[in-house]
């Protein structure tokens, strides 16, 4: 049984754990409560950036002596080895927490085992609750990365009504609306790594970092990936030095996300162009597809997905749509891979 | 003011409007509740197909000498003019009703003033309430067709989520779910036609009828209306004997909807192909679409909508999103064009 007071202080965590998304990579973005034995909030803390103290040891500091026989609420089942920093099962123990309420359980063969740990020691573990709002959100990335060792990669295309991406004059600017494109950049900030193609790069020129509306940098860039042959100019955006830049050759999609995750990258967003992207979607390299659906029409111009290996309908990669929302006037979908995984099943 | 029972009458107004969906044109689809002096619903009405009674009558005589005093809550203003029946207004003061709600004005110059007849014969009249509802649904075929003469057209397609609406091989059959297939074609029932253009019908040999998932014909048909010069062969199925078929020749969308308003043909839906589509949005022809977004990705494939005369995006057909909702797995998105219809200011 897990009371009102602890359903509100997982969701508390959760949110913690939101604000410090793309900062904590390779670590998981954790979020954690510390409740008083009387049921009162004593400490709330997210993981730090690598190195830092995680989300248990923040809100363990926080709630102090107020923590002795108390709970702790995380978004992810503690960890029980030592890495950077001791495990958090000690600094649980330590503090005389007497019950922890875990979402997540890590996945991580390392790590995991976090929870049997602490029962071993008396504690009265609650382990999965809210369980799919934790793993959805805040923790997705890092859960799938933990998973497949592989960085979770998210293709987001912005593309009119009627399916095209930019005018038949080449014109793409705008497809989307200022909500939709503010909305971008608070994603990008909140990623480890954004790809583009060299073709995508040569044409528009982009900055590829996370703005504010106005144009101002956000605090946080991630990592600039141009994936592709082609040389680019030292005088393009992407070399200037908002945001490191790497330029990843060939463009096997496995092998770009191969030498992503020995970075520590975990949570990637695809930003094209069409053909980038199909051979991400073909390589069964898409773990989410975000999609703008501008309330345009255009009857010509190109469609923002390119070559993909489909011939007929029935080889068609099959999704599932997880959410619908209007970013301002445009259409948000979100989707992904019927099983999980673009190329297995699906198909 | 306007009463909870009132309200909750024009809710059963407009269900029961709904219900006669594509059997009144060219008059409109209206509900009519009565409720007796104390309240109680007395008789519920709608709209009988042509030469038929109209709400007001149908409930009228289900309420009989209950309606003295009574309320009567009307989707559409109450007409005062003798068509091939007598005028409601008459209708509603021989009944001895005190009080008429009604939700939209009727825009005809010919049949409108009838609040101001009941008004004058001392009838209370309450106009406008829950209009926007009214307009929306049952009533906005009827109503676009009074305001403007020409029929209402709602441009229907499927497509992937990257905007294909065939494979490349060419297949198109199920895109979207069975569902929207069903959705679709309880939707065809509710119009007066549909149209297709002669490059489809010789390329799909599509029947053009509303049936039932296992494939019975629905009880009521659309007008097929197949547009173009090229020769439809006499065994095509739009010329099998489950509904009435008539060919357009030339193609101008205008003279095509034109020649429908002649034979009374309030609400079309337009079913493509591309070029065809291409042609009513470019003309300024199309009063919604109906997008059925399929989560597939292709990749490659023909588009649905094609040429509409677009160069770049400063010119693109704006619209906006009036609804978004599933059908099974598929996001059905609803738009009108900005300004009610394409081509003026939302260029």
């Amino acid at each position: 049984m897990v009371g009102r007071a602890e359903e509100q202080a997982m969701r508390t965590a959760i949110a913690a754990s939101e604000q410090v998304r793309g900062t904590t990579s390779p670590n998981p973005p954790v979020g954690c409560v510390v409740l008083a034995a009387d049921g009162e909030v004593v400490g709330v803390g997210a993981t730090q950036p690598p190195g830092g103290p995680h989300a248990e040891v923040v809100a363990l500091r926080a709630a102090g002596e107020r923590a002795r026989g108390g709970t702790a609420v995380v978004t992810l089942e503690p960890c029980s080895h030592t890495g950077r920093t001791p495990p958090c099962t000690d600094a649980l123990r330590s503090a005389g927490i007497a019950r922890v309420v875990h979402a997540a359980s890590d996945p991580n063969p390392q790590a995991a085992g976090g929870a049997e740990v602490l029962r071993a020691a008396g504690v009265d573990v609650h382990s999965g609750f809210l369980v799919d709002e934790a793993a959805r959100g805040p923790l997705r990335a890092w859960l799938h990365f933990a998973r497949t060792g592989r960085p979770h990669v998210t293709w987001k295309y912005a593309a009119t009504l009627d399916g095209r991406s930019a005018a038949a004059d080449g014109t793409s600017k705008w497809i989307s609306s200022a909500e939709s494109r503010a909305e971008v950049h608070r994603f990008r900030a909140q990623v480890d790594a954004i790809i583009a193609g060299t073709g995508t790069v040569l044409a528009d020129d982009p900055q590829l970092t996370a703005r504010t509306p106005d144009g101002a940098l956000l605090a946080r860039q991630p990592l600039r990936v141009v994936v592709g042959d082609r040389e680019i100019p030292r005088a393009a955006k992407v070399f200037d030095d908002a945001a490191e830049t790497i330029q990843l050759p060939g463009g096997d999609p496995a092998a770009v996300l191969a030498a992503l995750a020995d970075r520590g990258v975990v949570d990637v967003l695809l930003e094209g162009g069409p053909r980038l992207a199909g051979a991400f979607i073909a390589a069964g390299c898409v773990d989410r597809v975000l999609a703008y659906v501008a309330p345009l029409l255009l009857g010509a111009g190109p469609a923002a997905l390119g070559e993909a290996g489909v011939g007929s309908i029935s080889e068609a990669w099959r999704l599932t749509v997880e959410e619908t929302t209007m970013s301002g006037p445009d259409v948000r979908i979100s989707a992904v891979p019927l099983d999980g995984r673009p190329g297995a099943e699906g198909r």
